[in-house]
């Protein structure tokens, strides 16, 4: 069976994730939707390296379905954007061989989160920004970034009722850059826990308000206390920046 | 009676322009409904240095208002911003001369088109510029863009069905810069005829395309036929980038 990579941006404040899910749109969905007019009588699943959360948005995701049709990559690809909303398009299709699983060969993803730092709000980024009036302590936020770097048990930095089999994820990058009026959080990892990055930065802004000190980082995590860690920030300002393969980098846009 | 300066900024993307109309959103009747709602019993008029059309986006625009109450230049700024649609921000409220007219003292204004050059669109700008496949003659395009300056009679950069007192305006900057994969259109001048940006902008494109010779610029100019000159290009890619007024200029953000 002809299988293909699509490579994936959206904006996600009109979606529910990346999931299929009862009487919500997804992106999963609304790509599916489509496949299924470009082969009548198939109904292809699309999977995806990973899943995003709700409102959450991909600069760059890699899913992969798999057809007994036969279309070019070409006209997969004018179909879909031709039918995709606006808000989801697809940068490129291509054909890879039948053990192409985006999931299992995700070796790590890159995660930005985007503050809008400034007293007024922006009517071109509040789609895509989470805005902070107070001041903040970026030199502390910027040393305590680098404790979550290693691999270590983030069970502090989990969603309240997840039960992942483990909560120790590596992280091998995690770094505060100012570009303008926004703070980036940007953090590179194999995998993630559920609202993770969210969290750590949610983490940060307190430390950021000076309510903890950059050092306690250690310390809510060797406690592995939720109540300790900071707020879950809004999905908003999260997006997916890339996902890399194992045989197959990707690190554009 | 105290009168007010307001520094706005919106996404036009929902509204059918700055003015108000009946059974329509527009800029005007979002900021005069709050306005309402903070001065009981009084219809603040709020009044702007220009109309910009239905779609169109403004990083600054500077309007005013006068009213019989009191309220601190603080208290109208926070209410303003915490009841006014995500899309419209005021980025400050100043006390002024109760002879303050915007409009009466707007002395130039420069606008951006902007244009997405690639094979793909872009979820996050979609509802910002207009997406161009083809290639395009850059250097043509910056040449052609020379020929707008200067003071000329632009009938044929006016929307067909006006009839302006005089079809007359001078521009006093016009240029075609390359940002990553944007290209963008920069025009400065006192006054502009309806829809004169986009159409200019869709004639830079008909060279752009080979179409028309950069000089034929010249002859759409001398002879006054909306024919001649391109498309009206999309109202979503333009941008009112700021206003300065006689007194007081202001070219931030």
């Amino acid at each position: 069976m002809p299988t293909y990579r699509l490579d994936l941006a959206w904006d996600g404040t009109e979606y529910s994730g990346w999931q299929v899910q009862p009487n919500a749109r997804s992106i999963q969905g609304e790509i599916e939707k489509v496949l299924a007019m470009l082969y009548p009588g198939e109904s292809p699943v699309v999977l995806a390296a990973g899943r995003t959360d709700a409102g959450v948005h991909a600069l760059h995701q890699i899913a992969s379905f798999s057809v007994q049709g036969n279309r070019s990559t070409m006209q997969i690809h004018r179909f879909l954007n031709a039918r995709l909303p606006n808000d989801i398009v697809c940068a490129a299709v291509s054909e890879v061989p039948d053990n192409f699983a985006p999931r299992g060969m995700s070796k790590e993803k890159m995660y930005r989160y985007r503050i809008l730092h400034r007293k007024h709000s922006c009517p071109f980024r509040h789609r895509y920004t989470h805005q902070v009036l107070q001041d903040l302590n970026i030199p502390a936020m910027q040393e305590a970034a680098r404790y979550f770097v290693g691999a270590h048990d983030f069970q502090a930095f989990q969603a309240q009722g997840c039960s992942a089999d483990t909560t120790i994820r590596k992280i091998s990058f995690a770094e505060i850059k100012i570009e303008g009026d926004e703070i980036h959080f940007e953090v590179i990892g194999k995998g993630f826990l559920r609202h993770q990055v969210r969290i750590m930065m949610g983490t940060l802004l307190k430390v950021g308000e000076n309510k903890i000190s950059p050092m306690e980082i250690k310390e809510i995590i060797a406690r592995k206390d939720r109540k300790l860690a900071g707020m879950t920030a809004p999905s908003k300002g999260l997006f997916l920046v890339w996902t890399s393969l194992l045989d197959n980098d990707i690190k554009t846009e």
